[in-house]
């Protein structure tokens, strides 16, 4: 295994980030974990990330302390309510208040900075763009235009090791995303998606993202294996 | 004054930074200061951006924490050595240890996490690409891959409201940031640019940014207000 073929792996703990840990190692990458403790509203995300990255043998884990309160600006890290809804189809059209600003600008810049120091130039993010409840910063225009900022900006790139952001998970629906990784053996029962579970670690079952993930493996015909509120 | 003349302005406490402060309240913003505590070996920084930002009176100042040394990978933030040097002359041609990976990319994705918040427009930045010391992230074309990437990032540049990244230094000598200083009335006795200051807060005389510092003052028959331990 080359330096070449290490990869920084962004790990919420979620489903969509433990898909593309599954994927990353299926592909041959040696990956090494990062995760964020931002000012999330619990420990429950970080807690599962740290079991996936323990599933996953990865090479290295680090949770980074950062605090994106001081700013406030999201149901995610201030005082706002996380928004609940009874279906899918009841989720707004807009950007919704549960976005974070620059949040993927940030975790990238620091998966780039940690992939500079081991020599990696692989980074793993596992955004998705027709489930991502309105995020910006979940579009394939935004992947593409870190990618060509980063090889601008660090000093690997310009002495020719240029990076490859991965995000294998961008055009899939949730329904897709289970899918790709049931087959590829994904336990599911490790990850947490919820924006608001109780202190027993249990999902609420009705913000968006439990809401999509809840379809996702409906449509699947397979039942979630975390344990819901509901 | 409305919202869109706000200005985050990353606020170092160094020569560039306070220059750029004073170019942004110069040319009508109201600026608030962004300064890093990223595992720098020491806090003379962070108390002379206090000091600057009380002196310009700007609307707000953050102080982030953010421990960059989990990484290592440079001697701003590790064990090594920070290199010295007798004359400006002696400084190597390469990328310096000095370099910490991914640094304006992680300050500069906070800046826009906050001027999203804001509701500011304008970030400023105090790079310049001729004293750079071999940086790839002060380089123009860095500066505008950044720039592309935050209009595509955030909620506020995809609904009409896109951000620009002043960089007004990057083709300057370090002699002309501080002409252009002088001419704005900065007390550049308030400011600290050695990678290395001893426990008093004076500066070292030989680190790059001490030398660079130095010759840029003598070209313009002007004396550097700040103490040496020289």
């Amino acid at each position: 295994m080359t330096a070449s073929k290490s990869a920084v792996v962004l790990l919420s703990g979620g489903l969509d980030s433990t898909t593309i840990l599954a994927i990353a190692k299926k592909e041959g990458y040696t990956p090494y974990a990062m995760t964020f403790r931002y000012g999330q509203r619990h420990e429950i995300e970080i807690e599962a990330a740290r079991r996936v990255a323990e599933y996953y043998a990865v090479r290295d884990h680090v949770v980074v302390d950062m605090d994106l309160r001081q700013w406030g600006g999201s149901a995610l890290t201030g005082d706002e309510e996380v928004p609940k809804s009874a279906s899918v189809d009841d989720i707004g059209d807009g950007i919704p208040i549960t976005y974070v600003p620059a949040r993927n600008t940030i975790f990238l810049s620091f998966a780039l900075g940690w992939a500079e120091v081991l020599g990696a130039q692989h980074l793993f993010i596992g955004v998705n763009a027709l489930d991502y409840s309105g995020y910006p910063d979940c579009r394939p225009n935004f992947i593409e235009a870190f990618q060509s900022m980063a090889n601008l900006a660090t000093k690997s790139a310009v002495e020719g090791a240029p990076y490859k952001i991965h995000a294998p998970l961008i055009d899939c629906t949730k329904a897709e995303i289970i899918q790709r990784g049931l087959a590829l053996g994904v336990d599911y029962q490790l990850t947490s998606s919820c924006y608001d579970p109780d202190s027993a670690g249990r999902s609420c079952g009705r913000c968006d993202a439990c809401l999509l993930r809840r379809r996702g493996f409906q449509e699947n015909g397979v039942e979630d294996p975390i344990a819901y509120q509901l």
